[in-house]
């Protein structure tokens, strides 16, 4: 018996760089959180405290941040430059994962017109972008998830939940009529890089907002599941799409103690309790049956693998 | 000598609500976080464990939901009905405070329209209202508080900060071009409760917006006494408005290391690093001389007093 | 009428500093983050952009981390030295407020022996120091206030909660044996500045801690009086003390929909829900009658003022 | 071509529940934050809308409550009955797994005695189990991991980081001697299921703190390698371990600016400034290479699968 390094990958997180272009008197910027790992043969740092393959993590920030000073593009774009750079570096790194939040701002509107270097950061959803390289030098594989986070939806009707089976810890009564919200965490993965980042990405969240809104749901499996499937119909360069929504529950108030009614068709307002915890949690894939799987793409990836 | 109860408060705090306008097929929502707090005699809970006049915290959020029953309408109205009926239903309460956040909506766009049941909720930026009814019955004072929390905006130039004093500790090179980033709490006080609270709300935040977007700043204290002037100057309602504005620091990332420049004016990206902490923090009032101030309007919302 | 300046203040917010005590082989840590805020004529600054008057944010780090070099003692100590050297560095400073927390590290045993310089943070609660500082010279007033936050304490009986009014809506059931949990957040005044500080924190939050889970409780205010009085009666050093507990409701939950009880007195666990929101909020201030109010001590400190 | 359904889960999360043993005055408590997830056929959920395997979330969470009132032991051993319970609750269910969070919580000494029933939460460090089970009936197989997240520790000295390699982009230093600090989060796969929970936790993360403080650090991989060995080298139980650790930079400050060295020699405090972001971030496992290797086990465990 021998005990024994295992995986085993290390780098630099949360790399905050802002990159604005001045060139002309209406700037732009791109706001990212980069966090950078190597994988290769580092089991000499491990067993040995042996440097001599640690590329430090100061390194790697410092990459970044000289990278940007050619202009970021995409998300997408920037991380493949990154793991690129990563893989080819030293040959005892053999693979690399750039995984990156894109932070959006709007321009501030003065009289109407959007304003030239004022901008606004709306908050909340998080665009995403996971970078993989597999392997160096020719050998080397490139793997692209683009996602969002926190992409707050909800409903306030088009939403049954009923037809369950009742086991003896079931007393949910079954509803036709209900709130249905919830936080949506999606990645994809793209088929190649020979991607119009930015522009496929705002296709495809286009795509899931009318698709949510636009399905009478009758389970949030239901809603996820026509939501993947509306992505990889409307767009072929997704091979996969991957979706983790909380069930944010909004459960109708009961005000009857109070001598009040609260009928969704009455007059009145209809009231509801927003709950914070518990919360169900629904996790699926969609994905094209003749496209082959690519796990390391996803590994490191937060979700359930 | 003696120790005795001084000034002291108790209520729910964090009640979730969400009305829903169903009265025709295109619903609308309100999203509240409602807290309350009550003031008055309660000396023996205190002293005795006496629970005599200790309306329950329980009932105060059954007040909220029950209340919600009738519509919501802006959430100052909604914070006077609550502020207005807790003074009012026991001769012991002599105070009441109700702190609203309220969460924004967007309806998401199918094809161009916007939706009537489906909803997007940007997240971020969250609009506050803080309502204290001093004394009861005919004695009673209303004071209003609209407000925002966690607007974030940024420029990208317009911002300079010299002519500073030098002492032994300070190192701080002094700029005519640097980036200008907060979160923006603001929190203004209406003379009065004839307002109309939605429409105020919106204008005022668009001043705010506006003002920051158009100062050439010297200074963050004068973008938000800038900001301030402009707020009462546009809006009579308004008696006075509190900032609290943290300088997001975006640092000019030193390239010099690898050979690269990072000039403001030259070609490619100019790069910046956002930093976390520590922050600067500037906080300020500007206020209409001739109005009374009113610190119980004030108490018990964060601050500087 | 005018639109002026009013109340305003600016700082450096949390500087985490870290001084290690290395001057034999058992070393020792303080670890803190610091925020500073001065008060005086800014008006300048405000007004026209004329920086002339503001010491920088930057300076004010920079004061804290050479200031740690000579040791930092404990915060209250640390705090004081920060604030007095504040008003007393420029004839326009005419206040300053040093806010701290402090993050306690306990040294890590090993074969059952404490390390020398081996530590581990316990998180959770955290020891905090305000001292504002109001005029400056000989006129200057020190005003210190010790305390904590996130103290959670919970007793599993020893409650009660009954003799409520009932209004239309309360529907809450009386109980005499209920769980009792709470966050304490706790900050006392010291009547001066001759004080064993780190002693005497210690004493007081040990008194606060036997007198929770002394007292038989009949109501979270009744708690909250009895941990103050004791405070205050034991600690000669303590003009006031005021409290925020949140009630953390535990709630008994209901399996008869199962077939099983969930009696406190039977056989098996009694299972209980830990709600998060929303939640009771007491807060209060217990206070020797006979010491002169300090408003200014509590500037700036989040509470119910 | 054809868009299908891939790996898909579903459960409820974050289910807060408490149990308390008062059998006898000297009560005690567990305090757990349990999700659930079911794997399985629910193919027809998502493409259709058909709920008919769909075992509500909420029965799920009743499940938890209803399950909890025989006491919970371990987190280990509830969460063993719990997926043994899903599996074999209806035929479609093939798998599921159970996340459990236990907060530890304290008695309050009073007079130097421990309280019979009033405690403290520490805060911080969490202690986690997952339990998954593939496969249902006879065919199952049972997957524990034990855990802890949040474990913040520092060495003052003892730790070194040179000897690394130097492209364009590596400015850092090298040190003989600086801070280490990180909040270590491990997770350690059981061989089997016979096994004392509770103790060995207990042991092995005593192993984790105790090899931290007495490892002479010349890299945060090669602590990280050696905490792994001794666990496993103590534990015959532990088939593998796995570490996130977070290089937390503690920065020596540069004081020379204001005529003061910062050296760790001389006399004072040592002064570093403790930084949030980026900060270096290693990962890594620790295995038997003769125990097969369990991906199942693993899967929706943040980390690097």
């Amino acid at each position: 018996m021998a005990i024994v390094l295992g995986p085993n990958q290390y780098g630099k997180a949360e790399v905050r760089v802002v990159a604005v272009d001045r060139s002309t008197p209406r700037h732009s910027l791109v706001d990212l959180n980069v966090s950078s790992a190597l994988r290769g043969d580092f089991a000499a740092a491990h067993t040995a405290g042996d440097n001599a393959h640690v590329l430090t993590t100061d390194a790697q920030k410092n990459t970044v941040f000289a990278f940007a000073r050619d202009g970021i593009g995409s998300p997408e774009e920037f991380g493949i430059r990154l793991a690129d750079h990563f893989t080819g570096s030293q040959p005892w790194v053999t693979g690399a994962r750039v995984s990156i939040e894109s932070y959006g701002w709007d321009r501030i509107a003065v009289g109407g017109q959007p304003h030239d270097h004022a901008f606004r950061r709306p908050g909340g959803e998080v665009r995403t972008a996971v970078v993989t390289v597999a392997g160096s030098g020719t050998d080397a594989t490139v793997h692209v998830l683009a996602g969002l986070t926190d992409l707050v939806v909800l409903k306030t009707t088009g939403s049954e939940f009923w037809g369950f089976p009742r086991d003896r810890y079931t007393t949910l009564p079954e509803t036709t009529d209900r709130i249905l919200a919830t936080a949506v965490t999606a990645r994809w993965r793209y088929t190649g890089t020979d991607v119009d980042w930015n522009g496929t990405y705002d296709a495809v969240r286009t795509t899931l907002l009318e698709t949510f809104a636009g399905t009478h749901s009758l389970a949030l499996q239901q809603t996820l599941f026509t939501m993947g499937e509306a992505a990889l119909s409307r767009h072929p360069d997704v091979a996969e799409i991957r979706f983790s929504m909380p069930n944010k529950h909004h459960f109708l108030q009961d005000l009857s103690a109070f001598g009040l009614d609260n009928d969704l068709d009455g007059p009145g307002a209809v009231v509801y309790h927003a709950d914070d915890r518990p919360y169900g949690l629904i996790e699926g894939t969609v994905l094209r049956d003749e496209v082959p799987a690519a796990p390391v793409a996803w590994e490191g990836t937060p979700g359930f693998c």
